[in-house]
């Protein structure tokens, strides 16, 4: 990839009508189609410039705020790669060491953190009914900031994943698909399998399998959604793909069936979720800190699961999928069968055999990232990216 | 603000003399009359170049020291913004993650984590008697390596807040000041009430309040400090601050009554803090690791507090202060009655009403840090300042 | 130091064959003479062109990640410092907050990490016969992310100390001798002494001594090794010590007197480590998690180590080394008698001494850390520095 295809990218970004400017990106059934696929433009045009020893450098300072509230390795450094490639400085928000505990409004801290800063990424899954309206919280005291000139500007909220929607992955996830089959209208009428699979663990959220059926449904393809009775997803949210995908010409089923929704499939994104109504009960015990309760809570929820071990992508599964040779997906890491665990979601010889490929989804993740910041932030993000390109300062002297 | 207004600040900041290049900023009180002036010409210098988009960073690369041994988020959150600002890293100094407990003396550390360092940041209020005191042992030690040869030049220390002083707060708030009422000037003949008030919480560092009137004082202002008795400041601050004020054409006095405090007040900050004496006793338990004589001070102290809920700033009170329209300050985060607490430092339409005012307040502080750190590296700043015009790099391709 | 200095390193180093591309930094002992001279070098241009005020930035962007096994101040300061300078961005790799522990492999996790990574940074030196290996694991996982397309380039792996080696120790140290001897010619026929000393704790890593010897021994050095009975080191490091030095027309002694090892030496490393045996028997221990045991076995340890407290530097010993002016070094930090503990492994006086040399040698950690980077990274570090030198941008704008 040089200069050129740099310049065609461009102007393939010239072409969509977005309005993402002082926006955040909370879920990407907010974004219309032209502003999904101006994200995934401007995160190949970054990929591209810096492919090519061109530094997509946007920032000569800035700070951009992590607020992880659960776990994370490959976000937090997809977050923090992307921010670097900007030119941000990433300064975790670790509420263990602030004083949010102590009674600060979401209001305050939203706009004493943000002076010098660019973006704000947050990971919010754990509690259902929560995540996605903390971050709508922190959008709105940003704007009132803005409003009344107490923020410079406005930084730009990006959802790391929240109890809703996992737009990050997701969005890496079908730029992956897009390269795979060679552009994104190719994915119009394709078949995706996206299923529940066993996990010895337990409390996985709902936000990947949401995030994909929330986007899969926007772009013509035929979803199945198959888990056992009772791992049910947020009922809106199914909804939602149902409708959505009415709309954009594509298909959607439900099943109660792993073989069922494999039979034929292009795609197939097995993956271990918590029940819906489980992650309901849950909260209030988070909140109280109710340990027995939580404890009593995953002993029936483990005990439960047990009863579908046959839940797995092995290979006799994969023979069912079109042609045999389904793409496998998985936002990793994977509870892998006789590898990270005795039972789990996949069998390792598929694992093995798509490992390189789910590496390949994942490196999509920070230039995604870095795409969502840029848009928030710029008025004219083609124009921006021209100017880097015009700029051409090397990322690197070696 | 443009290039022009940057200029006139520049010109103004050429007036100043000023010896600040290799030294720290420990209290303001140390620092001259055009000392205090030149820090907040150059934090308005930086403000406004970032504002018109042109690039403040000093430094290509460099590392910014974090040493917080007390919990913080604005704070921490401006000297990074600041550092970053500049162009430095910052790095933690987390005594937890380091070598540090395992008998490192101060001397050793200073010099370790220097070779390469312009900045470094210190938080350290809990300890009575102790804080200053770290800080300045830390600076001998950076001057010892500087002399010796180990350093290639000295690392600036920012007094992050101490238990003597708060500066950075400090100076936040009277750049602040300056701004509203038009000039550092026209705080002259004003009348500041610094005020204790309930909380429901105990312990609060005695550094704020001693910050205010030790630089309220050097201002020509009319200080009234207030506190319930027995709720004393370090005695050698509030005499410093006595002669101050008569040195600088101002006045000074105490009272036992928030009332009287407030009576025609042109600015009031009402705020917790813990009697100097309670702080005094916390020191050896401590050091001693004595949850239970800790938990027993908490209850007494505790105990204590709640004699004085009254001690809140209500609008009863505001009624008193000058036109009923003093403008009302705090460092944040505030006890809001009925908001963060049942009965607190404030009440909740008094907060309202001033939200704005103490946000913008806080905003000043990134800048303040930033300028304390460049004066403290650099020989000639009106020339930094200048060459960084001139350069005019844009802060942003955006 | 000037321009002209900084092009006599560099044409230095044009004259060394390295394959040091692509490569990581492990052991020295895998690194020819010649590449390890380039390490110097390199170090050295660094160093001298941060010292003329020029920027030896080479990355507009990129990450370097940090992975800390174990506690470490000075080690992580030098490690950002050395990435800070280079201009990647240090992202902590926190195992406490990262997924690993929920079933990842390294294999995956390496490459999730790695898709804008130019440097990992690796501390893992309290599992013996593990730190090493897992260093190893990284660097071929990082292969195959390569050979298969899913990264973009190799990240290079530097060894902050393992099991085994702590190169950026040995390497700081030896330019440190370099310098101070007045070229690494000069050490050949040197008499060093690098003994065991006591100290009150327990379970230090041998790594330090190791990387001492399997370095002093590439050098032509006399090498006394020097300990009680029963503190050993690994076997093959010794021999592998002994072989060297034989082969660099070097000596290799071991006795157990720290009087002999001392007698007439030229410089002396007085440290102390814990036995071999104790440290194999620590990680079974450690796996399980065996506070019990492992708490008895520092108990034995501790009873063993206190029959060798005669084991000091002390002002009597240092008379017994050349003229009685031996060079005191240390990795710092030291236990000191009197200041750090009751008893040590050095003389409150003698390291007093020596404070600055010890601090000096400390000091070329941060370059040579640097340095391996570049060396890894770049296919004709030549000419990388001699471009670093042409653009001579400033490293700052004071």
């Amino acid at each position: 990839m040089g200069a050129n295809e740099i310049k065609n990218i461009i102007d393939r970004l010239k072409t969509k009508k977005i309005d993402m400017d002082g926006k955040d990106f909370l879920l990407t059934w907010e974004k219309s189609r032209d502003e999904i696929e101006a994200t995934f433009l401007v995160a190949d045009a970054l990929r591209a410039m810096r492919d090519a020893g061109i530094s997509p450098r946007v920032w000569d300072s800035g700070i951009a705020v992590s607020n992880f509230r659960d776990n994370s390795t490959r976000t937090r450094f997809s977050y923090a790669s992307a921010c670097d490639l900007l030119g941000l400085y990433v300064q975790d928000l670790d509420e263990g060491k602030s004083q949010i505990a102590h009674g600060e409004t979401v209001r305050e801290t939203a706009n004493m953190i943000s002076f010098l800063t660019e973006a704000i990424g947050i990971r919010d899954d754990m509690y259902l009914g929560e995540g996605d309206k903390y971050q709508r919280e922190v959008g709105k005291a940003l704007d009132e900031g803005v409003a009344s000139g107490v923020l410079p500007s406005r930084p730009t909220v990006v959802n790391l994943q929240s109890d809703i929607d996992h737009p990050t992955q997701a969005m890496a996830d079908f730029l992956h698909l897009s390269h795979y089959y060679g552009g994104l209208d190719k994915l119009k009428g394709k078949k995706i399998a996206m299923s529940w699979a066993y996990s010895p663990s337990y409390g996985k959220p709902l936000s990947v399998p949401q995030g994909i059926i929330g986007l899969a449904s926007r772009l013509g393809m035929e979803i199945v959604l198959a888990h056992p009775e009772g791992y049910d997803l947020i009922p809106e949210i199914v909804e939602l793909a149902e409708r959505q995908a009415k709309a954009s010409g594509g298909a959607f089923k439900r099943v109660h069936s792993m073989d069922a929704a494999f039979q034929g499939a292009d795609i197939v994104y097995p993956k271990s979720w918590a029940p819906y109504d489980v992650m309901q009960k849950r909260v209030p015990l988070l909140h109280e800190g109710n340990q027995a309760g939580l404890k009593e809570l995953e002993k029936q929820c483990l005990a439960n699961n047990a009863k579908f071990k046959d839940w797995e992508c092995t290979e006799a599964r994969m023979k069912l999928t079109k042609e045999g040779k389904a793409l496998y997906m998985h936002c990793l890491p994977a509870d892998i069968t006789d590898v990270s665990c005795e039972a789990g979601e996949v069998a390792a010889s598929v694992f093995d055999r798509y490992r390189d490929d789910t590496y390949r989804e994942a490196s999509y993740k920070p230039y995604v990232i870095a795409a969502m910041i840029l848009l928030g932030k710029s008025k004219d993000p083609a124009a921006t990216l021209a100017g880097l390109l015009k700029r051409s300062s090397a990322r690197s002297a070696i």
